[in-house]
């Protein structure tokens, strides 16, 4: 069905209620005719030669070669050692750049209507370096971890994203008041890079007076470029300001490829009962399509969808409605 | 006026708007009656005898002899080297324990009405501890610093605080999922006191989703523990919810003595105007008297100024009214 020219692409379904949200992703796409062709990949961290865990060749050769990616929710494996399988993969393709946009749906109604803001999250080092120790007992160090290069790269992306967009701001978020050499490293380089997109406004603001001028007026912010934990919070943050984690896209983008996500959970309550809401990986999708230039086939899936929502007959159980995760995909597929 | 048997206070007044609104305070006061003598004192850092600035002696002694002091908005001193002078005071009274109650005021209308959250920061280690090094050229480390020591005392602190104040609950906020080994060892901490405390509900949230529920419903949330820099950003959040750090009140509690602070800047701008909101330092001076056990005198203060607020005729223009610092204080002072 799928043209010869359609470009293939790599799915890593997930676990939980991953398989059936991106069952649903693949029906729309198909519906609205997307030529592009699915690569189902499972990362089940398998043991290799060394008797270590780690994600199974053919999926790490699958993105490396498509150089894209759509991923369901992830189980981290349990049991000490095991890091987040999440993480794994922003290391292993070096996804430096985490873009989180929150915007209010029209059709979902929560305290905010004026939300329009992407997070942009520096992804490889800060608080998620891994690097601890126990100097004695009971005293620990995490390092946090700032390079120049990576700050660099995630300040370029950030305006670059701004400058592509139609963004007016970038704010850079960080404490340099407190972490004067790593967040001071950070903010330096995001303000040079600054310097070369004339066009764009900057800004620079502490992370906690961000997190206050967020919830009294999410209005104030456009885009916003931070080192890792800082993005962690703020992007799950302005998530909750619009309607929650089932309800925004993420993509992660790297030297060598990207690989979009939804950021909610595993929810293995309501796994394989079709009452799953695909949304946040169907915008996911739909980011992937603007990324991959097919900006005609994202709009027009990303319609359908803010209908869907609007009309309010076919929302899941976690939007306040009764609709099954496939009812509401249909009806997705109907407006297509 | 005070009575004999009235207790010494030192008053650290601040800068900018910070004699207006202490002065405020001690109207206030006055007009009520506080059993409380105060003893102004200067911070401003002063050359030491080996050459280094630091906070003047007679200061820390005030502090020291008084066990107990208020202090409004302090600039940080510009130029390299200068630590926040806020920060210096937390490490050079061992002021372990931020405690930041947020609670929704009937007189002023936010997008939130049920916010009664108390946020509990450790406040002398984690990512304040001022540790930092450049390894190479463009690479920065931070160091994260978290002990069992700290950690526990602020978790006992945490769970008498909620006995205390018939507080039901105490969440620790971590993110122990990536920073295993400082949040771990924090998270340990707290989990092993509330074996303690049988009588209080005791909860596990990853930072990130405490964000999120945060803003889509407060109400989850009653007494909040975790490492210093997630209060600084906890904390701020929270004041956003319920109008801001005009109107909320911090103690810091220290191993030898308390300081209660508002947390807002100094305010240059309306610096000497008579436009200040003095109500975050007298909510702080009100829990001061509590420390103090001078409860009838808190809620009586308390009282006289939710009932201004919520009257609405004298408020200050940070609050949408036109009213000046001094006639909001009065209305205040006719009150009592
Ligand atoms: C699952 C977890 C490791 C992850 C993080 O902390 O980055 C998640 O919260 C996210 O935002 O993607
Ligand atoms: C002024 C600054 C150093 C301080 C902090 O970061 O702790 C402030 O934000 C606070 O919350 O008291």
């Amino acid at each position: 069905a799928y043209s010869s020219g359609s470009k293939k692409v790599t799915l890593i379904p997930g676990d939980g209620i991953g398989p059936e949200i991106s069952a649903a992703v693949q029906k729309i796409f198909a519906a609205a005719n997307v030529p592009i062709e699915w690569e189902a990949v499972d990362v089940t961290p398998v043991r290799g030669p060394d008797g270590k865990f780690g994600i199974p060749q053919a999926a790490i050769d699958s993105v490396n070669t498509n150089k894209i990616g759509l991923k369901g929710p992830l189980m981290t494996p349990v049991g000490k050692g095991h890091r987040s399988l999440n993480l794994a993969l922003r290391k292993e393709f070096n996804l430096y750049a985490n873009v989180r946009p929150c915007r209010s749906l029209e059709g979902y109604k929560t305290l905010y209507d004026d939300v329009d803001v992407v997070t942009i999250r520096e992804n490889t080092e800060g608080e998620y370096s891994g690097i601890e120790h126990e100097i004695v007992d009971g005293v620990v160090q995490s390092i946090k971890l700032i390079t120049e290069e990576a700050s660099k790269r995630v300040a370029e992306y950030a305006f670059q994203y701004a400058k592509n967009n139609n963004r007016k701001k970038v704010t850079v978020v960080h404490k340099a008041n407190i972490m004067r050499m790593s967040d001071g490293l950070f903010l330096r380089c995001v303000r040079d890079m600054a310097q070369k997109f004339p066009d764009i406004q900057f800004e620079e603001r502490y992370l906690d007076t961000v997190c206050l001028n967020m919830v009294q007026n999410p209005g104030k912010y456009d885009v916003l470029v931070m080192p890792n934990l800082y993005g962690d919070i703020l992007s799950d943050m302005c998530a909750g300001l619009v309607g929650g984690l089932g309800l925004t896209p993420s993509g992660n983008m790297g030297l060598n490829g990207a690989l979009f996500e939804s950021v909610h959970g595993t929810a293995p309550d309501i796994a394989g009962k079709d009452l799953a809401n695909p949304t946040a990986l169907l915008l996911s999708a739909v980011m992937m399509l603007r990324h991959m230039e097919l900006n005609s086939h994202a709009e027009k899936i990303e319609r359908a969808a803010f209908e869907t929502i609007k009309e309010g007959k076919y929302l899941t159980g976690d939007l306040g409605g009764r609709a099954k995760c496939s009812e509401f995909t249909n009806e997705i597929c109907i407006k297509l």
